[in-house]
């Protein structure tokens, strides 16, 4: 963990290295991505076939390509009732929050005589990646998956590898939950090379959604423009603006909450008190201990932990824009203030009653949200990201009279006389 | 040109293949980009004189590295009374289209207590390539400049190669009326990695939007996820949909429109009549042999032309749907009718006398639109390219202990204690 004081010497020098920090992986996989992309394209089933067999140590032709919707209620109806009720919660919340986020459509006529206009539609299909193994989370399914479904894309497809055709029962629940229509018992680059081209048996998607490894990632890099994606995902990052007034055990617990997820995960505390700022360290040395997740939280906290200790909160907005983080808590007596001046943050948890994990799950924003400073211009997942809008535009002879000339000088000056001249033939005069 | 007919066999296969038709260059300059990215990032301004003298033929240390405002607008106020005036049509028309589709913030409190909402805010710099020599459009830089004031960027920069240090005073002059900030004398990928990575001269931007030869595409899809950036832009696209009710010179006109911009671009026509096919295509040659433009429009028109004589209207979604075209118009008598089930399109021009060219110049919706089929998953130019959104989220005691349950019993499924803890420690029970 790195501690850092506003007022020490050498501070200006020590954030900047800390926001310029790049803690995603170099490795470099483009070539083997691209070779990969290139066979599902041209070998479609056949590839996926071998690809799953070498990766995944299964045979699909034993296993079933498709995990069946009847798999997935049967998985449903056997969680746990207390658990079972919380995934309830959690996907109705979620798909409030959504509802509300849907874009109105727009139809007006000018003064100028010209209809205008925008309407929003969905794609008729959307891909999500559900990852295999450690980090295929149920809320993340429910994250990408309602939002498609608000949007009202008709056909939502997961792929997920099942290592050994051993298949995860939460993300099935989760997935007859949320509504998905087909489950695929594929992952890794070839996976996301099959929604994108589709193959004999998986029909293509129009946006591919969802975390993954870093040939995942990198496949949905080099498919962008076939298919729509969401921002490429990096570590996550908490920030933590925190008075003396919080018990220290809950903000260690709240740094902790990102320390757990990965050894690059970034858990950052500012506060305005050196004393807090030691009791808060002391705290996640102690919860540290109690953590089954203790050997990823350590790593993450002891390599990209910091502390920074401000002279005034004043101080904290502007830090925080530099960060521009994932997720931004301002645990003090008047989170507003702080909150109205922060310009670049994935999502904000305002006040003492605001753990960050409450938006992991259940409290209804996506937590699908922009890292690696990403959130200086990106945003969250949203119903936007499975919908597209068409513009459109009607005039009549009026109005073609009234704005039609300057588009035939404007044409003529950009040399383009076949624009120019699909004005003037309308053209009474 | 090539005719189909929905009643001929074989049709379905030929229209697979006008669909499936990659119209865009296959040159791969990813090594040549990598590298000239590598080195702008370590060498800054050198490196951008050096690329410069190589590539522009000018010493920037002698023709100035900026074009400074002054110079724009002197380049406006020279400019003819006529063409001035349409210039600022053209900016009041499009701004005023864009201020209203600035996107609301959302703050309200649901009925388990838990405070919800989302916070638009601007980016805080954009960056916009600017193409030098025959494609420099002055209103390419309106359409991308103002979405961006509009939006409320605070710092625009205009990137512009000026070919052995010649300027266009068109370009200068509608950087004059956008209220652009900076213009620099660069081009190319190093000029997108300078506004990626920042130089010595030129500060860092969060977006890069703007249309650019294959080298400046690539080093946009390479920055994606450093900087936001816009869909990546590919040849030109129109479809009309006319019946015989339209002079048959009108529409040739608009499938020239679209014909004149690029030897890939492509115009496609559906009609329902095959005497009037053959009067729009004789129409097309007569036109052709005016145009100042005729040796693009012609290899356009000859390589990528197609005529699609239906049986009747009913069958014009389908296909358009398939084509997904950047522009579609729709010249019938109920031109409604065809766009309400037009699901798939960048924009719509309605009626006899909305030739496409309208909406290019003066409309006001954006001509930055999706092409090669990507209007199934992306949206035209607007505000929110250069937007971010914030989700925030604040709970008191009784909300989190609503909803906190929930969040602890799906932590503790997914295998998270320290997210668990973190809404525990706050909990009563």
């Amino acid at each position: 963990m790195l501690r850092l004081s506003t007022r020490a010497p050498g501070f200006a020098e020590a954030f900047a290295r800390v926001v310029d920090d790049r803690r995603e992986s170099a490795v470099d996989v483009a070539d083997d991505v691209a070779a990969i992309l290139k066979d599902v394209r041209a070998r479609g089933d056949a590839a996926l076939a071998e690809l799953t067999a070498k990766f995944d140590g299964h045979d699909l032709d034993q296993t079933g390509w498709r995990i069946a919707a009847e798999t997935c209620k049967a998985a449903f109806d056997a969680l746990d009732p207390t658990l079972r009720a919380a995934l309830e919660t959690a996907a109705d919340r979620i798909r409030a929050y959504h509802e509300a986020q849907m874009p109105e459509n727009r139809d007006y006529t000018d003064a100028a005589g010209v209809r205008l206009g925008a309407v929003w539609r969905a794609v008729d299909a959307a891909g999500l990646y559900v990852p295999g193994g450690r980090a295929a989370y149920p809320s993340s399914l429910l994250m990408n998956a309602i939002p498609a479904k608000v949007a009202g894309v008709e056909r939502l497809v997961v792929v997920t590898p099942t290592p050994k055709g051993e298949v995860n029962p939460l993300v099935l629940a989760a997935a007859h939950l949320a509504g998905v229509d087909e489950v695929w018992r594929v992952g890794g680059a070839h996976a996301v090379g099959a929604l994108a081209y589709g193959t004999g048996r998986i029909a293509p998607v129009d946006v591919v959604t969802g975390p993954g490894n870093a040939w995942v990632a990198e496949a949905k890099r080099q498919l962008y423009g076939v298919v729509g994606i969401d921002m490429v995902a990096g570590p996550s990052e908490i920030l933590v603006i925190a008075d003396k007034q919080n018990y220290p055990w809950r903000i260690a617990a709240d740094l902790l909450s990102q320390a757990e997820h990965d050894p690059t995960s970034q858990s950052i505390l500012i506060t305005d008190d050196e004393d807090y700022a030691d009791h808060v360290a002391e705290a996640v040395e102690l919860e540290l201990g109690e953590l089954a997740t203790q050997a990823t939280a350590r790593t993450s906290w002891n390599d990209n932990g910091v502390i920074i200790v401000v002279e005034s909160f004043d101080e904290a907005p502007e830090l925080a824009n530099r960060l521009a983080a994932e997720h931004v808590e301002i645990a003090t007596d008047d989170p507003e203030a702080i909150f109205a001046q922060i310009r670049h943050a994935g999502s904000v948890f305002l006040g003492r009653m605001t753990p960050e994990a409450v938006g992991d799950y259940v409290a209804g924003p996506n937590h699908v949200l922009p890292t690696g400073r990403r959130a200086r211009f990106s945003s969250g997942l949203s119903v936007l990201d499975f919908m597209k809008r068409t513009s459109f535009i009607q005039l009549d002879e009026a109005a073609l009279e009234a704005i039609g000339p300057a588009a035939v000088a404007l044409a003529q000056a950009e040399g383009l006389p076949a624009h120019a001249r699909s004005v003037s033939v309308r053209l009474n005069k």
